[in-house]
């Protein structure tokens, strides 16, 4: 079975695929409310929904995944853009894989650390939420509206993650 | 001095200023991700940002407020819904206030408990965002975009609120 090793998140190695929204020093920031808060601006370069769709605030509980984690299905969304952001800090898989001629690529696997989030650009190849310690609480920002918001792919055979 | 006694922040008490945006038994939900993640679908009733604006995703670093806690001044933003969720479990304060002929009228406190998060209607005013305990780090969707989208109110009498 082919093995993907998870690569730690960051923005520059996920820049294909998302943005990486999280609080650092690379970030552009600006103090509001009178200098008791530090407002770190628009971190997505990308919210995307389309002309015949709207942006809609949800939230998910993810049940943790124990290893071996295998990979065997990815989908994407040609409609729109589509966020998580952890609402208490925790790690994170994320896996996701280039185009290739409507078919997921070879995958790559990212490891989000506590006080990341990611936001997956419009129509990317991505796969399930996948949480690793525990039960753990996103944010979702999203689309919803008309058309096919949906593709999903099988792989013929599994990958296996590797942490 | 005027004493405004915070609250507990429920989706009916806060009904006519904006969404609680939460987990909660309340909320109709679904599974997704063959049936490892709950989706909590859709949690605010309106993201709002208008024909000249877009929808962005930010974060703030909030330093904590020691009590006691004024409240002077309000805002709100004719444009654009605003949304506040901590990505760490923590508690906040909200002030809000029905309009009155263009002002705030009298404010309302709201304490949120961990886990909880808001969004702010559209053209609704509001306080500034005031954590409590700890430095508190929240991801903030809102507007970007053209036009004039802030207007403040200075309060001629502080008043005061009792957590």
């Amino acid at each position: 079975m082919q093995i993907i090793k998870a690569l730690p998140l960051t923005k520059e190695a996920f820049a294909p695929f998302g943005d990486v929204i999280e609080i650092s020093t690379a970030e552009k920031s600006h103090f509001i409310n009178r200098g008791t808060t530090e407002r770190f601006h628009n971190l997505t370069s990308a919210v995307a929904f389309g002309e015949d769709g709207h942006v809609i605030i949800s939230m998910a509980r993810a049940q943790p995944f124990a290893p071996p984690i295998f990979l065997t299905k990815m989908e994407r969304h040609p409609l729109g853009s589509q966020a998580f952001i952890p609402v208490s800090p925790t790690r994170f898989l994320i896996t996701t894989a280039p185009d290739e001629n409507g078919k997921p690529g070879t995958p790559l696997a990212f490891l989000a650390a506590p006080g990341q989030g990611i936001n997956y650009f419009r129509n990317t190849w991505h796969g399930v939420l996948t949480v690793l310690e525990s039960v753990s609480d996103f944010l979702i920002i999203d689309r919803e509206g008309e058309g096919k918001n949906l593709e999903e792919h099988q792989f013929t055979q599994a990958y296996q993650i590797e942490i």
